[in-house]
């Protein structure tokens, strides 16, 4: 039996003889008596074990190790002492597999730097056995929201001959033996008899199914090769890239809120014991943030309104906002505490954005949106696409974006184009915003940083 | 509004005005009205739009070209014609985007290798249609099975230095200048600072969440750089694989059934009118097969057993059956027919198999277990993961397998290991056996195979 199971229905199963598998996460032993935490990582909760000397084998159940795998047969009983309503009283352990004194994950404080050495025991401790259940959870919601939404889920692929937005940096894939390489690779000879690469984006492929589903997302690995050791950047993790037919950049900011909503609701209902461990210990007043977002109406407001607001401002800010350019994160900062919740940028000056945005009447800016939120700064970005052929051939012209191999993406245009929105969001950028974990490498299982590359 | 919707509540849709945006599939006119084949890719059902000459523009309507993407208005009507109960009376079309009449996706049978060229606009066929929101909502099946069971869902890295089961060939994932590479490659000013690849398995690093959450599972994108050019080889393609602690083979056995039946069982209910187009013109008897799956209890066999069948039966192998030996697909298929079913291949001899895998006391076998289904062969691989250290090790002496990298790997059997089984189970091997489509290039949106990176 599963111990979420357990705890559960517990009402149910009081006065009942029951039997588990789990490890030891700690253990007090008393003279007469001792209490073991036990989790099978089915639920945050341990489960309290007592067990006395009343057992025949009470001395060698005191010398169990923490961290040891043990089957237990007891009965569940109301619990006497403070922090948990039922325990186990023991008739029987049996040791599955021992753990040795040094076994790295003690019930102590280790600090995150340390846990990370230890990535594959990590998921043991309870703040990562949270954090990766959040994982689990909030991927669920993500599919849960658009599978009733009607999107269709698409795999774009990993491997690639394009570079996407011409923007990330990428790693290259090859079967050529590096060893035997004289002067130049020759690429007929590789796998795909041309140079590819790891995507940096769906995007452009998730465009084609929508011109052919309406609505479709993508949730799957994402890439970058950048050199960039901070607290954010990671060399792989996931992204969502949605992309909806006949929706214009209003739309797709309902869309947004609404996804985001749903995200964190979802969130907040299937993983209360995380969340409260993360209000507590992680960031204080996590849970209020969250759900402030959940009731608020975001604000909408253009980037150039925005950069008004700001050369008003009494702050000093260490870059100064400047029309036309780029805001920093000092800048998103302050506007997010300025209207004090969620806001959506739009309309961005087409220089610093990518060259399929859809170009405003304007002729200076296009309907891009960045979605920016108290506390993590942008979380989505998105942007109406440009469905007319010959403006995007130009602006493709102007920003020195070849047209070869995007010739198909071209023809969406050609082939019953149609006004069509789309956004991106970083996985792992979510969970910093819902954890309140600040740092990429805590989220993702495994991570991949310049230098990094173990298990 | 989507056709969807319409379709799902036409009663309560019927006698009243509809607006709804998508492409025009097929266009019959006649001298006074005409009829368009509408679809928005909401469902796999075309929605009929019937205008006639009353209308001030039936000229310019009756022009619009197939591909084309338009807004209508007008009214839901019940249908005289057969095919339909229900279509729409044109009050208005706007044409959002023109197709010429270039625009390869014309209403007529095209070649599976035809489209595949077109891979960015085969998904508006029938088709693939049918295809590609199957595979949605196998993927949501899968997604959903393992959320309602308590399952971890863990995205295990893609870039490892591992070699997995040291059994598939890798692609090497690079940020070096392969143009300047002299004599040999300098890992140490590689990205990770060694040499990456891009993984073949999961399945390592799943073992270490299980022993962390008890159940887990991984759905996410796989590599192989095998040159292999068949049906049912691509070098990438996704894969679901489950790991379950305090689990031995015949409880992994039960999940596997249990797991496969639900998901037949949801695309069933979920994608009614593609898989009527499937038994229809894909594989006849197809959802009859599926259904015989669903309501039978799956045989299991040790593959001794099953070499005695094979000796014994009167057909004539090409391949002569062997104890001690693999079978081949003559014999799969030999055997599902035999049991007239699916059948589960138990205790296989330790010489064909991974490293990692239960050793059972007769010296001579392992607990591993293929999954045999009829007309697909083999859909899921699996096994109880050799627990014990000492046991392991040796294995991984005889069959000259490095513990260098996988010292973690081998610390999970020291720090509380315990009993514990996973499978692994190909994604579209999946589809191939539920859509009937033959060929895997044909069941993933953008295929990667030996020479072919396109999109």
């Amino acid at each position: 039996m599963d111990v979420k199971k357990l705890l559960d229905k517990k009402e149910e199963y009081i006065g009942k003889e029951v039997i588990l598998s789990g490890w030891i996460r700690n253990h007090r032993k008393q003279k007469e008596f001792g209490f073991i935490d036990f989790s099978d990582g089915t639920c945050f909760k341990h489960l309290q074990l007592v067990y006395d000397d009343k057992l025949s084998d009470f001395s060698e159940i005191a010398k169990l190790h923490i961290g040891s795998a043990i089957e237990v047969k007891g009965t569940l009983i109301k619990s006497e002492g403070s922090g948990q309503d039922v325990e186990v009283k023991v008739s029987l352990i049996k040791l599955l597999g021992d753990c040795p004194l040094d076994y790295p994950i003690q019930p102590k404080r280790h600090t995150r730097e340390f846990l990370r050495e230890q990535a594959y025991l990590r998921p043991r401790s309870n703040l990562f056995q949270a954090a990766f259940r959040v994982r689990s959870i909030a991927a669920q919601a993500i599919h849960t929201y658009f599978r009733e939404n009607g999107y269709v889920y698409v795999h774009t692929p990993l491997i690639t001959a394009n570079d996407g937005e011409g923007a990330g940096e990428m790693f290259q894939v090859t079967t050529l033996d590096l060893n035997k390489i004289k002067d130049k690779p020759d690429y007929s000879k590789d796998f795909y008899n041309k140079k590819v690469g790891l995507t940096v984006t769906g995007q452009l492929e998730a465009e084609a199914f929508a011109m052919a589903f309406k609505k479709v997302y993508t949730f799957g690995p994402t890439f970058r090769a950048e050199n960039s050791n901070t607290k954010t950047h990671a060399s792989e993790f996931w992204m969502i890239e949605p992309e909806i037919a006949f929706c214009d950049l209003n739309e797709l900011m309902d869309i947004e809120e609404d996804m985001l909503k749903f995200i964190v609701n979802y969130v907040l209902e299937n993983a209360k014991d995380e969340m409260e461990f993360f209000d507590k210990f992680v960031e204080k007043g996590l849970i209020e943030k969250l759900k402030k977002l959940v009731n608020s109406k975001f604000k909408r407001i253009t980037h150039e309104e925005v950069i008004t607001i700001l050369k008003n401002a009494k702050e000093k800010f260490e870059f100064t906002p400047e029309y036309g350019e780029d805001i920093a994160k000092e800048h998103e900062k302050y506007i997010t505490e300025y209207f004090n919740g969620p806001v959506f940028i739009t309309d961005w000056p087409k220089d610093i954005k990518a060259f399929y945005m859809k170009q405003n009447k304007d002729g200076k800016t296009v309907a891009a949106v960045d979605l920016e939120v108290p506390g993590a700064g942008e979380l989505m970005g998105g942007s109406q696409r440009e469905e007319d052929l010959t403006v995007l051939t130009n602006r493709m012209k102007e920003m020195h974006v070849s047209e070869k191999g995007l010739e198909w993406y071209l023809n969406l245009r050609k082939y019953g184009g149609c006004v069509h929105s789309g956004f991106g969001m970083g996985f792992e950028r979510l969970l910093i915003y819902l954890t309140g974990i600040e740092n990429i490498r805590d989220v993702i299982p495994f991570p991949r940083t310049p230098g990094n590359c173990e298990f």
